[in-house]
């Protein structure tokens, strides 16, 4: 009997029957990954319900010598939850531990475990009037385990940071099984590196977050969702640099050029355009208060009038209700979709410095649009945290085969001119392993030896989600 | 001549006579710790003008095998900067990296080099009407590369966090001498594990910080600093929790016990208690904003008038003027000098949640007092963070060399209570050399096979500041 038969018949033991999973129609969900680009495989899937089962597991395959895919809703970008396609390992979904241990207003902490989901932690939290402001698209899916171990990003990040800045605890399974409990909540802790931080953004490959602690903010009393037109994305950053001077209240900024705006009105049913005129630019502001007493919505107004009047903005409308709100927000949450209806997409998750992201984007568009001819480049997200969805789409008389074809190079390119303009091939989504080869492509050895050194420290069986992030 | 001499001889070569320091009455301040109890020695100090600089020495480090103690403002509380007392390790000054490279209103953003002075960033950050807004005692010494390397916190960790969350990107040389350069000004950036994160709190064990990419904040248009009296630490607790559900200017929030109050009127001259009354707790409140159309001010007094309708607090007082505010922290940060003056004291740096504090501060003082008669135990400071300093007094009658006796039996009776109560030994100081081995007794074995583990990896000669840290 191979290891992976004998770790299978011992979680079986373990777990129960029901949590390890072999039928293959009932894994083949969770060995693609979440947009249908690459197919893995595994012989089985198992699902511990604790720390203490999942870090038997852990045990077991180190004995074992057998690899680990650790699995949250299985919403990454980047392929990092996907297994290899040898099926030589085992997926390890951690959706069965999803209990939220402790929320408490007094601490504004909240301690879930690694399976709940985001949507599922957004709603205990409104129970005790207060929130996790760490939101994204796929909320209803993705869970904090994942979030954490890929340092997710979002809508909000502008006012509150990514998942880095959010977690006050992490408690994991590391690679030789044993349970590393950073799961305090305590607010300074000097003891040594932090442990905690090594995992956000690691991606299981130096364990399994098993359980993470949260910060919680005060809830919302009130929002704005404004939607303006500027000229340029220089004028857009204007525009945030004219309210950040102004007020706190701005949580969330994303461009949307007119371009991607035409192709959710032709695709997206139900979507309207905000403004009446054209503008070669666009912008969704989101302004929220935890004040009751506190009017945002005419404070955004007054600011908005100012903008106007100084000429940083061409015309604004602020949301007169909350579905016109969810209105706005659907018109951006769309752009991937409508995208994706008009033809082949090729997209690339970048960051540059706040202060180069508007000439970045004008200039990398033109070279890309004249290095390959008749793509289209273009840029979206979030542009007060230098982070733009940059995408690229085949002309409509591209061939079928177009994204096999030229991805590859476009990509190359793209993250050429991200590297000489001292950015992030990947701001948000992670390595995983779509990005692993450009990763060790552009990294310096600096970066790239410190990476293998510890990934080789802590994991030197290399049984914790191989073949991801460390290139 | 042994590899310590050549290393010598090569500085000399590479960074000019004046940069290599052997004369023992030069190097004398710099290998003593901060508080004097540590006594190490060097046979030479080496400091280096520039990145390259610093990575050609760690280079040469390496190549003979001769450890280095990188050392900025030499503040540290655990000895953390002082050189083995063997002379078997040179100090690696970095004082004379004090470039501040770029301060730009735009990203909000400083860089500046290891040896800058905190106080000296502090004024270039006001001339361009901008923040850091970590500050400490030690700000006319301390450095951006020691406050980095400890992960320093100050007294206004409430509301902005401690080093971890303030600081952008870091540049060091790692332990092979190559440059890391992580000091992009990226809001968002996932390529790998941090690094950055990974340096910050390491002491100088895993390489020597040469820059600081830094997140500045508004300029403060006013302050409020009011000084309140409770009935007990939950008192004051409440006093925070009432503030924050109502402000979010409130910055600092320190707790003073009366009787530290009373050894400051005591020992420290033109020190006057704020408040009429005797009261067994005292609270200083500093409120900020960089608002100038807000008066925070009356705000504040708005506040404690409700707070004290409420019966929360006894009495409260605010600052008339810019001198009294001075005057309410000069208590505050005199509360050591006092203790010193009065005798021996003994002191611990620990955390608990937050929630948990004021009943651990009354129940450990309680049994500390019993089981070591004649000491006198009480805490202070951040209570807001959950941080306070706990510190024993020897009574009066004590022998002298008490410190000598008793401190180490005292000190695993405070720290086993601090580990019963789920907190930290060190909640901002650090181990350094004073706490390895309490960290050692209490640590969690994957905590210090993962220390270890990634020490060994990333320093496999263990010629980074051996000895501190990592037990």
């Amino acid at each position: 009997m191979s290891g992976r038969q004998q770790l299978i018949s011992a979680a079986r033991e373990l777990l129960g029957p029901n949590a390890v999973v072999t039928d293959p129609a009932n894994i083949a969900t969770w060995v693609t990954d979440w947009r249908g680009r690459v197919h893995g495989a595994a012989p089985a899937m198992l699902a511990p319900a604790s720390t203490e089962e999942a870090a038997a597991i852990v045990t077991l395959a180190a004995e074992h010598c057998v690899p680990l895919v650790p699995q949250g809703g299985n919403t990454g970008m980047v392929a990092g939850a996907t297994p290899p396609g040898d099926g030589s390992a085992l997926l390890l979904s951690m959706r069965r531990m999803n209990r939220i241990r402790a929320i408490g207003a007094g601490e504004r902490l909240a301690v879930a475990e690694a399976g709940v989901v985001l949507a599922t932690l957004h709603e205990a939290a409104a129970a005790t009037d207060l929130r996790f402001p760490l939101t994204l698209g796929s909320r209803g899916s993705c869970t904090i385990g994942g979030l954490a171990s890929t340092n997710a990003g979002g809508t909000q990040v502008l006012k509150f940071g990514t998942m880095r800045a959010l977690v006050a605890g992490i408690e994991a399974v590391l690679p030789d099984g044993s349970i590393y409990d950073g799961l305090t909540d305590l607010k300074k802790d000097n003891r040594g590196y932090s442990i905690d931080q090594l995992l956000i953004g690691a991606e299981g490959t130096l364990g399994v977050i098993t359980a993470v602690a949260l910060r919680l903010v005060p809830a919302i009393a009130s929002r704005a969702v404004a939607w303006a037109g500027v000229a340029s994305p220089a004028g857009a950053l204007d525009l945030l640099r004219f309210l950040e001077a102004n007020t706190g209240s701005v949580e969330g900024f994303e461009l949307v050029p007119q371009d991607s705006l035409r192709l959710v009105l032709d695709h997206i049913p139900g979507t309207r355009p905000p403004l009446a005129g054209d503008h070669r630019w666009q912008v969704l502001v989101e302004a929220a208060t935890s004040d009751p007493g506190f009017d945002v919505t005419a404070e955004m107004q007054r600011l908005l009038a100012t903008a106007l009047e100084k000429r940083i903005i061409d015309d604004a409308v602020i949301a007169a209700s909350e579905a016109q709100a969810e209105a706005f927000w659907k018109i951006r949450d769309s752009i991937s979709e409508a995208e994706r209806a008009e033809g082949q997409t090729l997209a690339h998750d970048i960051s540059v410095p706040v202060a180069a992201m508007p000439r970045f984007l004008v200039e990398a568009s033109a070279e890309v649009e004249r290095s390959f001819p008749r793509v289209v480049a273009s840029g979206f997200g979030h542009l007060g945290d230098g982070n733009i969805h940059f995408h690229v789409r085949a002309g409509s008389h591209a061939a079928p085969d177009w994204y096999n074809q030229e991805g590859e190079a476009i990509t190359r390119f793209v993250d050429d001119l991200v590297t000489a303009a001292g950015g992030s091939i990947s701001a948000e989504h992670g390595i995983g392993q779509l990005k692993l080869r450009e990763f060790e492509r552009l990294a310096s050895p600096a970066r790239l030896h410190a990476l293998r050194a510890i990934k080789q420290a802590l994991d030197p069986l290399g049984i914790m989600n191989p073949g991801k992030l460390v290139p």
